[in-house]
């Protein structure tokens, strides 16, 4: 893993959650450009309301991430804190507020205890490091495994780096899917080329991607790029943008894919292309709607290849908004058996039954329009562990907080409620 | 129960399942007024794609019912099924193929063996009684319970009966939320008359229900009116026609309710009411997310207090729809307990939690628009039940067809498919 020049990575418990790193802070050595994404929802947290205010930025210097708990539907409390925590940092940091970005993730409409944060401020500057791992343990919530991304891309003759922290298991649909991340460069951009870069990777990655259809109230994606490795500044869309916006697209790409192989309670990914479509925006919302079908999920858990299922999205979709689409004439490919083709086609359902079990399943959805409309989007399996994490989330955070009882590991992982 | 007059019922098994009822015929003495509703999904099966082409018609006599099969993405041998079906229907009853409309529900894809329902015709006939529950049986796919319904309306000094059988428990979601009913009125009411006052039955019904969020191809709603109540036939919107049309949408009501408290692995109704919303339209959209959302549907199998999630699906309709909508400024109530006005509302979580173990709960959101919009959703809750029924579903067929093992009684339920 090739580091990007210049960045620090902390992570460390502040006592959001019992016995778990919960706060974590990524900080540039000197100014970076800045950029960010965040979700559509609403009901927006109180650090994406403040951060979203404030990017693009041409002197990010820290972005500070706790998890337990979202800081959202917690009016002006919320962002006072947010206020303090910023306040804090920048001290901690001997920068300024202005200089500092926050997220939060975990339960909804609960105070955020920041003096908890602030109070553990000193003792994570001291924990910064070269290294993103505790840093990607701090953010995480329902996962179960760290997300930890890396590229190098040359431009100007100069190697450029670019690694990236993420979370995000449940409460995924565009748009924005994901949780959190945070992408740090050392490649030297202006801020707004960075949000463009930033901005155009977003559609066919963390918008393309589905655990439960539900959209988070603090989704954001944090881009900070630092001009260490001495590329010559972009400041324009010339090539170097080019390639640059492509490899931070793809590092997007292979997170996108993490997540959705660690949505909550998955067992499997799912990879749903639909081609022949009339348009991509037609593919796109085809493809989100077979990957988010609590249908096509149950089946892709239980290996049951039901595939009338995945025509019969593909026909409500197309019934309900009027798109110009045959599902009967359609073809239809499940991980490489064609099953149906304008009509049922026989199969071996054995083979086919085995290859479903597979961690990874591809379903191919030809419309047959003749369309330039392509997409890819990304799930996952719906498993009776979903239910699980998703029925007994509140629950389980008044039972730790009172000394509650022992639960599965998947369970102990976002004790309480993150 | 008063039967509405000159209507005959039956249900038998033909073997499409074994072991169960799957053939289910309602046949009116007399030509009847005939209307119908069907799913919007353009993968729509073989029966509903012709009776949807013949219906508003003056003289309907038999509709014919199967379960086990779908009729759905089967082609050309799926319309020739239909046709098959309808001769012979009609043969055993003595009457024109014309007279004749039919439904089928089950499994997607598969040929319907309707040399199994011909054959079972004569049996079926001879079966007809005055009563409707070996028919509402005979419908039955995963649902747990018989689902009819009865009122009387007084038209003209005249009592006017109506009867409806229902099925429905999984791939339910507007638009129709419903699988298959079929209403039997001895009121005398002209063809086109009857089709407006089921089509505006529909919204704040059947298309206000949600189980899964999953679109049949198959939902079909049907209305018979064969006149012999002896009131004065309806041929305008008059007085008659609005208490009518008022009845037939209470009776509509009861079924959608039915329908929510049998979802596929429910173990409680939801019911949410969202008011001062811009418009009706954004009340219902809102309403539908909230009744189809993952994480509310998990969160209420688990009793679990996470009002936040109900904030987070207002939001999220708000933002990737554009609603000119503040979760923030909201009111949240919760089986009778307020958790949110403006902001969280401190609340006993102890009684919440009880409240929220009841089978039936009802979620109010009042968005504080000051808007005209009101509208109220059912649905149900998400279980480990409902991923297990959906997981097995086709694996199921297959052992069932070899002898395969015992399963419980809700799975037994929908052998082979249905």
């Amino acid at each position: 893993m090739k580091l990007p020049k210049g960045f620090r990575y902390a992570g460390v418990s502040a006592g959001i959650k019992p016995h778990r790193k919960d706060v974590a802070l990524v900080t540039s050595l000197v100014p970076a450009a800045g950029a960010g994404c965040f979700t559509v929802n609403k009901a927006k947290a109180a650090p994406c309301l403040d951060a979203e205010k404030r990017l693009p930025m041409a002197d990010l210097r820290a972005v500070v991430v706790n998890s337990g708990n979202a800081n959202a539907l917690t009016g002006n409390a919320g962002l006072e804190a947010v206020q303090a925590v910023h306040a804090a940092t920048a001290e901690a940091l001997s920068i300024l507020p202005a200089n500092v970005v926050s997220a939060s993730t975990g339960v909804i409409g609960v105070r955020l205890p920041h003096d908890k944060i602030t109070a553990a401020l000193p003792t994570l500057v001291a924990s910064l490091r070269e290294v993103p791992e505790d840093a990607a343990d701090a953010i995480m919530t329902t996962d179960t495994r760290r997300k930890i991304a890396h590229r190098t891309v040359t431009l100007d003759g100069r190697e450029v780096r670019l690694l990236a922290i993420a979370k995000g298991s449940g409460m995924i649909a565009p748009q924005l899917a994901t949780m959190i991340v945070i992408v740090t460069t050392d490649c030297a951009i202006a801020p707004p080329l960075l949000q463009d870069a930033l901005g155009s990777a977003m559609a066919s990655t963390f918008n393309s991607l589905t655990v439960d259809d539900d959209m988070s109230t603090n989704d954001a994606v944090f881009a900070l790029a630092n001009g260490e490795a001495g590329n010559k500044r972009i400041t324009t869309q010339n090539k170097d943008f080019v390639a640059f916006a492509a490899t931070l697209k793809d590092l997007c790409a292979e997170l996108t894919r993490a997540i959705a192989a660690d949505g909550e309670g998955a067992t499997k990914r799912l990879e749903t292309e639909v081609t022949g479509a009339p348009s991509e925006v037609v593919a796109k919302d085809i493809a989100l709607a077979i990957s988010g079908s609590y249908l096509v999920k149950s089946a892709l858990f239980g290996a049951d290849p039901n595939w009338g299922r995945i025509l019969a999205t593909v026909g409500a979709r197309a019934g309900s908004q009027g798109y110009a689409v045959n599902p009967y004439r359609a073809r239809v490919i499940i991980h490489g058996v064609l099953v149906y083709d304008g009509g049922p086609v026989n199969h071996d359902k054995t083979v086919l039954r085995a290859r479903m079990r597979e961690p990874e399943v591809k379903v191919e959805v030809n419309l047959a329009e003749k369309g330039p409309g392509d997409w890819t989007a990304w799930g996952c399996d719906l498993s009776y562990d979903y239910v699980k994490i998703n029925a007994d989330y509140t629950s389980l955070v008044v039972e730790t907080e009172t000394g509650g009882v022992k639960k599965d590991d998947r369970l102990s992982n976002y004790c309480p409620a993150c």
